[in-house]
């Protein structure tokens, strides 16, 4: 795989992060991205293992499991049927079980795949097939979801104008940017470079220059300058997680940005979807980092010994902050997310957690 | 001077900015400060050359100019009253002229050590040891008067809690973080990095922690996150600028923090006075720097080619976000800043520039 010729858009390709081939999976090493390295995984325990090691990070484990799934399918191939059902149950529960923060989501996943593979041993088919294709549909289903929400946000935007990000995100920002030039819009991108990590710098600039965009990057004092000046006419992010009651929890300094968002009167449109496990912010913790972290930036000590440091992982910026949540049902009020899962299947409840 | 024994607070004392001794001046070296290194200037040209090449910054060109009229002093000793008087003029107008944007405050000391000189001259003496003491208590006046606004700062402060800063400050914050001490009052700083050019982490900080304070670094897109979870009690910074109108020019962030400050119902008192050639904001002009500067991290590059950058050098915090001015004369509202000049003698008016 060629770095220089895919760019930083190549990330956003769930293929490029998860893929079942001839007995192995591949997955892309998060760990040292940007430069392009695989982990080959020969069995599903090495998939797990990999989850377990952070190789795979952000939605990379739930791209990864399902492929860990139909490496179990090709491990068990030619075996009886009752046979593989039960290696492919224990498999499930191995990889579900790779990291305790992504386990009730991964046991979706798996069980998904396990639910497929039964369906062909019953018809009496071998599962392999049937398994690979449902890790790819499960992908599918997900990115279809965030196209639909990456639509609605879009309808948000001018046809001409300023949109602000703030760090990676991933999967929506290139949905997102996808929808903008599908449309056809003229959107120049302003990116606070996001410390202590610099992901906006690295990866949400770089992502979007890559895919052709008008991308300026700023630092993270200048958010409020540029919106005064430059006339921003949107500022969007992913989230960590959206509470059924409209709080946004997402990397530190969206909360920051949200309050000069609303100072100058540029609506701020998240895109995501309430979670059912966090009906209200009170659940949530934010869980605080090495405050060494922030002593340096790329690798280089700022400040003098003895200087303290502090790295809160994640703000939470309240529902009056929010102009509105941008989901693949539609843009709701953020006081309005109950309404989000109004007339849904159990099916499409099952998906939630996914 | 052991750089390891003074510490960063060694910045603080204008004696190490720029000092006249035995037909030498000594300039402290800015451009590759916290590395101490003197620039040694044998006539007052090199002085002007030193100032127009910015070994020194800040406030040290009116540090410097005063000790470079010393040198002329010292250049003409032993020549005629007359001579001496001309001599000593036209080194005043090369010291005013070294930088454009200087021009017309060291104009005023200059002119204050030609007086001296006039003096000492007139009553039969060399003029030396005059212009040496004018050049010292030209700095003890502007030290003085910065102390003043430190002590109505430190007014402002309770006896226990926590204080932002923003940028670094200099001599006002050296003059406060003293008073602080002198009071005995128990306060924590939180200081921003400051990006691009850190001088948050690598100034603010790393003196308040020389002087023995207890200081944590936060990262540009903290500051709102630390408002609400820490309970910082005030905000304060010095400025580049503060009009008569109430606006405040300072390091770009600063108004981001004021508008985070005022949605958390934070104080922020900014040091300074206001500068009677700014009546209103009208006449500012904000300067945009090179953008790459924002693309690199302590000289590690963030971002990949193709990405721009964008580097306003200052922001400007409107009046209706700043609670009060902090100056020698004491606490004024942004919006009753006329005030400050009331009932001045033209002595005083004359200092206003200095």
């Amino acid at each position: 795989m060629e770095r220089q010729d895919e760019g930083m858009a190549f990330l956003l390709q769930y293929e490029n992060i998860a893929w079942y081939e001839n007995g192995k999976v591949r997955i892309l090493d998060r760990r040292v991205y940007p430069t392009v390295k695989f982990v080959e995984c020969s069995t599903h325990q090495e998939v797990a293992q990999a989850i377990t090691d952070m190789v795979t990070q952000s939605c990379g484990p739930y791209v990864a499991a399902p492929m860990g799934m139909a490496l179990a399918a090709w491990e068990c191939r030619g075996r009886k049927g009752d046979e593989q059902l039960t290696y492919l149950k224990e498999a499930a529960e191995t990889i579900s079980n790779a990291r305790p923060t992504t386990r009730a989501r991964l046991q979706i996943v798996c069980q998904q795949c396990v639910d497929a593979a039964e369906k062909a041993i019953t018809e009496g088919r071998e599962p392999l097939e049937d398994v690979f294709t449902e890790a790819i549909e499960i992908n599918n289903r997900r990115y279809a979801k965030i196209a639909k929400a990456a639509d609605y946000l879009v309808d948000m935007m001018p046809y001409r104008g300023k949109v602000m990000t703030q760090c990676f995100a991933e999967t929506i920002l290139g949905a997102m940017l996808r929808e903008i030039k599908k449309r056809n819009l003229d959107i120049k991108l302003f990116c606070p470079e996001t410390r202590p990590y610099f992901q906006g710098a690295r990866l949400t600039a770089t992502v979007a220059r890559d895919m052709g965009f008008d991308v300026t990057l700023i630092t993270d004092n200048m958010p409020a300058f540029v919106m005064k000046n430059e006339g921003i006419d949107l500022f969007t992010s992913a989230a960590d997680a959206i509470c059924v009651d409209g709080h946004v929890v997402n990397k530190v300094g969206t909360y920051q940005i949200a309050i000069a968002a609303k100072y100058h009167g540029i609506p701020y449109f998240v895109s995501g979807k309430p979670e059912i496990d966090h009906p209200t912010i009170q659940s949530v913790n934010i869980e605080m980092r090495d405050p060494d972290f922030v002593l340096q930036a790329m690798g280089v000590r700022t400040a003098a010994e003895g200087v303290k440091g502090y790295y809160p992982s994640f703000d939470i910026t309240p529902p009056h902050l929010v102009s509105g949540v941008a989901t693949d049902r539609g843009i709701y009020s953020p006081y309005d997310l109950a309404r989000y899962f109004d007339g849904m299947s159990m099916a499409e409840m099952k998906e939630l957690m996914v």
